[in-house]
Order: C-alpha cells, then structure tokens, then sequence
C-alpha cells in the first residue's frame, strides 16, 4: 500500500520509518523550511533512527497526498486546525483515510483532534487516531508495545490494523472515539502530575494519582457520551506506564523540571490539554480536581507543592 | 488508646512504630521462638527502623489480647486460620476489633482474609482490612502515602480512621469489602508479572499489563458480588506504583529473579495467590488471562518468555 506520513518529528518519522519497515510504500512529508527535514534530507537520520533510502522525502503536499492511499499525520496538535484547512484546498484528499496520531486537544476550545480535524475538512474522507503506548526510543531496540486504532467506522479501523500491525506493534480495535481521544490526551496531563511528585520527592503518591486521574477523567468520558471503561484501557491507563514512570516521557519531565525551578526548554503537549480541560470541564459540568489542580499551577502561579498537597494528604473521606 | 499489633516483621513491627506514633499506647507481640522478635528484645530496632522505649514486646497473646481495644494483625497470610483458631480460645478476644493488616488469599480455598478469620473467631468480634499503597522504606523516611480501611460495618470504619489517621498516612473509608481484600491480594499478582516483564526486558508492555489486569480482576470482584470500580481506586490501582514499579517490591522483585533464572530466597506472597485465583476463576466462572498464566509458569513449568508474549504480543482482536 502506499502510505504518506505528514509531520517529520520524532513520531512522524518514525511511522514513516515503521510504515516502510512493515512493507509498504512511503512518502515522508516536511516544511521545506523546517529544520528536521532539512536534517533527514541531508543525513537520512535523525537523533532515533535511520530512515530507508526507500522512504521518499517531499515536501509537496499535493504529491504526498496524490500518492497515498492512507495519510498519517504527526504534527503539533495546535496546528492541526490550519494544517487541516491547508488539506482542504487539495482537491485530491476526497475518499483517502487520514489517521491522526498525535495526542492533544484545541486548547481554545477543547474540542477533539477528530472534530477539528472534520470540522475543516469539508469533503469526503475517513479519520481514524492511532493511540496508546510506546516510546521511539523503545520501538526502535525493537522493544513491542499495544497500541489502538480508533475510527467511527469499524471497517476503516479494521482496515488500518491489517495493514500497520506487527510484532513489534500489536494493534487493537478501539470502538469509542471520544474516550480513546480524551484518554490519549489526558495522559500527558497526568504525566505532568507524575513529574511534580516526583520532583517534590513524592513518587509514592503516584499510585493515589493513578487511582484518582483515571477516575476523574472517566467521568468526563461519560459525560461527553463516551463509555466511562475506556479510560482503562490502552489509550489512557495503558500508557501510564510510557508517561508517568519512563525516564523518555517529555510530559513527565517537563513537570520535574518546573518544579525543580528548571527550565525544560520546549512546552510539554499536556499544557494546552490542561486548558483545553478548564473549557471541558465547565462545558460538561464536570469536576476535575486533578486537571484544575495543574490549571492554576501552570496558568495561576499557585505554588506547586501546596496544591499537591492538599489535593493527596487533604482530609480523610470516602473514596469515590 | 491501647494498641496491640500481633507479627513482628517488617509490616506488623512498622505498624506498632506508626500506633506509637501517632499517639496510642501499643504491645507488639511475637512468637517466643521468632527471630524477630528476639532481635526487637535485644536492639529495640530491625532493619527498617527503631521502636520507641514505650512499645511493650510481649509474647503472651493472652497479655496482648486483653490490653488492646484495637488489634492489627500481620502475619503470614496462609496462616492466619491457625492463628485465628489460636485467637478464639482466648475469651478477651469477645467485641474487640481487629485490623488485618495483609495481603492475600487463602491458597487452598480462594477465601478471603476476613472470610477465614471470621470462620474461625466464633464470638462477636468487629472485623477491618487496613490495605493500599506504602513501603515501610518510605514512611520511615517520611514520605507520605494514601491507605484504604475498609470494614462491613462503616462506623467501626470511621473509628479506625480516626484513630489512625495522619499526615503521613491519609486514610480514605473503603466501601467494598470484597473488592478491597480481592485488589489488595492480587496486585501482588501483577507485582510478579511486571517483575517478569521486567526481567525480559519487556517493561514498556507493563502498560498492558495495567490496563488489562485491573480489567480482569474488576471482573472477578462483579461476579463475586463486589463493585466493579473498587479495583480501579487505592487498593489495587493505587498500589501499582508500590508494586509493579518499586524496586522495593517483593513480588516485582520474586518476579524478576524468576525468569531471570535466580533464587530470591523466600517465595513471594502473590505466590500463593496464584493459586487461590485458579479455585476462584472455576468457582466464578471468570475467565483471568494474566493470572492464569502465571500459574502456567509458576506451577506447570511452562515458559515464562513464551507464555507472556503469547498473552502479551497475540493476534489482534477489540481491546475489552
């Protein structure tokens, strides 16, 4: 099959890297301007891996859509909204299959990837997200994870899998968008949490974090009309493993290094999700203490240790 | 209040440190015979901490039965039906109430802790699990931690909560019996399956591991007659971080030794576990994937690589 991937990240390449290395035919997409791109057309490689001289790089959208059957697209999820609208002007897109993998939400607006995604895209094609666990650093020493594969229509979801799944990614059928979006999103936040316990020295409290993250967010699920176990499954609870306790998680250690007082250089990806969950959070009439707790950390200057504290060792009550 | 802790290793000797702590007047009683104990009568400390002057170590359970209004128990899991037999022919034991203060089931049966004990204490005695997240290692050090108590009777819940409750260790009402004493012994389980990811260099699968472990195990506490949820909150899910990522943990430890081939000396409490999920998984009718594996390695010497990856790296299928 031939398969473009949009975006030439870390991820982005990688999936080109993996798309190859499972059989099909690859077309990498970059700005002519961006950095990476510049980096891979020179050297073939990247700080992860070494991409085939199979791998076309191009950084005409029109071709890189032209040639493919299915797009993956692997860009900052706060630019997908005009990157979206940028696709809608390429006549050809019409019946292709797009497969969002990143993890984010609009912050403006909390909506979903999916629906900004749809929301701009006003002709005929399929969106699915490809979700759940796993580091490049991991995949790449040929280190297997599960991962997921969401659409609304099944056919699609089932498609993807038979062409992208492997020993090294084993993929499943999710069969609710809005949780294994919401839960693929909300990961990162919960790994900013788990880098502040960590750097205030309190790791231990990250079982209590784990218990209480998926509980509160499993009630967003619900009420966005998703269903309240997808939270504990691979998109959110599965991939705590890859945010809250790995060394790699960028989530993670951008929550150290604020509270450390360090600076972690770029912004993880789970501070627009923390906005984006203030909007979610009104809009669904949903408490959500853990999300809150990192809003006015982050964006109200509240210092962090108190707010953690009183959010883990408040006072005695009922669990749920 | 008065205090009595029976087992003096490492938790039950922690506990009458902490009793002592937070302001009660403790006895902490041990075999005669117990080479803890005589190590507590020589030094007045172990390996993890020092008890204060004011702990009486006693090895009359009759002396320390008839002192205490509240008794914690930590002693081997597969021994607490002899000992209870043991407790029921002391008369002071009537109205006192007792914590069980372990992990486990009880191998040949699948019974829970509070199942055997109230079997065999005939007199009307209040009964209460004290279980969820901690490492003596770290409360020592101060490091706080969440707990569950959990009881059939909510105000005798309160009442230990009052009594125990502090900054170092947050208490939270557990509701759910049944749910509580089953995810509190099986985390051990998921302890020695994340120690046998970890020894096959398959960390990054101990997200799988999560989600769908605390999945099968929710659905054995619903056909049980317990709450599907409470496997998701502190005594389980909450313990995960203690167990499946500590270096502290015994289990994880067990289960890392395990596959890499090495004794770790004394058998793992999850061990016996094992066994006690494969009466319950028949009498239930509850399918358990990962706990069923383990006693294929455990105890039909089936390869623990092989095994795991054929759980772990299997075809696709939908992910609930």
């Amino acid at each position: 099959m031939n398969i473009s991937v949009l975006g030439c990240g870390r991820w982005g390449t990688f999936m080109a890297w993996y798309a190859n290395k499972v059989g099909h035919n690859v077309m990498l997409w970059g700005r002519e301007s961006s950095r990476n791109f510049a980096g891979l057309k020179d050297t073939r490689k990247n700080d992860y891996l070494s991409i085939s001289d199979t791998i076309e790089l191009n950084s005409s959208l029109e071709k890189v859509i032209s040639f493919a059957d299915l797009i993956i697209i692997s860009i900052s999820a706060q630019e997908l909204r005009s990157f979206a609208k940028q696709l809608n002007s390429i006549n050809e897109i019409q019946n292709k299959t797009f497969i969002l993998c990143m993890k984010g939400l609009e912050a403006s607006s909390g909506k979903r990837l999916s629906q900004v995604f749809s929301e701009e895209v006003g002709r005929r094609v399929n969106v699915a997200v490809w979700v759940g666990p796993g580091h490049v650093q991991d995949f790449v020493n040929n280190i297997p994870n599960c991962m997921v594969i969401g659409s609304e229509n099944v056919e699609v979801t089932k498609m993807i899998v038979q062409e992208l799944n492997s020993d090294l990614i084993r993929f499943y059928y999710g069969q609710d968008l809005i949780g294994n979006e919401i839960g693929a999103a909300t990961k990162n936040v919960m790994g900013i949490a788990a880098g502040m316990l960590d750097g205030l020295n309190y790791s231990s409290l990250k079982g209590s974090l784990m218990a209480r993250g998926t509980r509160e967010i499993s009630r967003l699920v619900r009420a966005m009309g998703g269903n309240d176990l997808t939270i504990y499954g691979l998109s959110h609870l599965g991939d705590y493993e890859a945010t809250l306790f790995s060394l790699h998680s960028h989530n993670r250690k951008f929550g150290q290094a604020y509270v450390e007082g360090e600076s972690f250089g770029k912004l993880a990806e789970g501070v627009s999700t923390v906005k984006a969950l203030r909007k979610l959070s009104q809009q669904y009439a949903v408490e959500l203490p853990i999300c809150n707790a990192l809003y006015e950390i982050l964006f109200e200057n509240k210092n962090a240790k108190e707010t953690l504290e009183n959010l883990f060792i408040r006072p005695v009550k009922f669990e749920f």
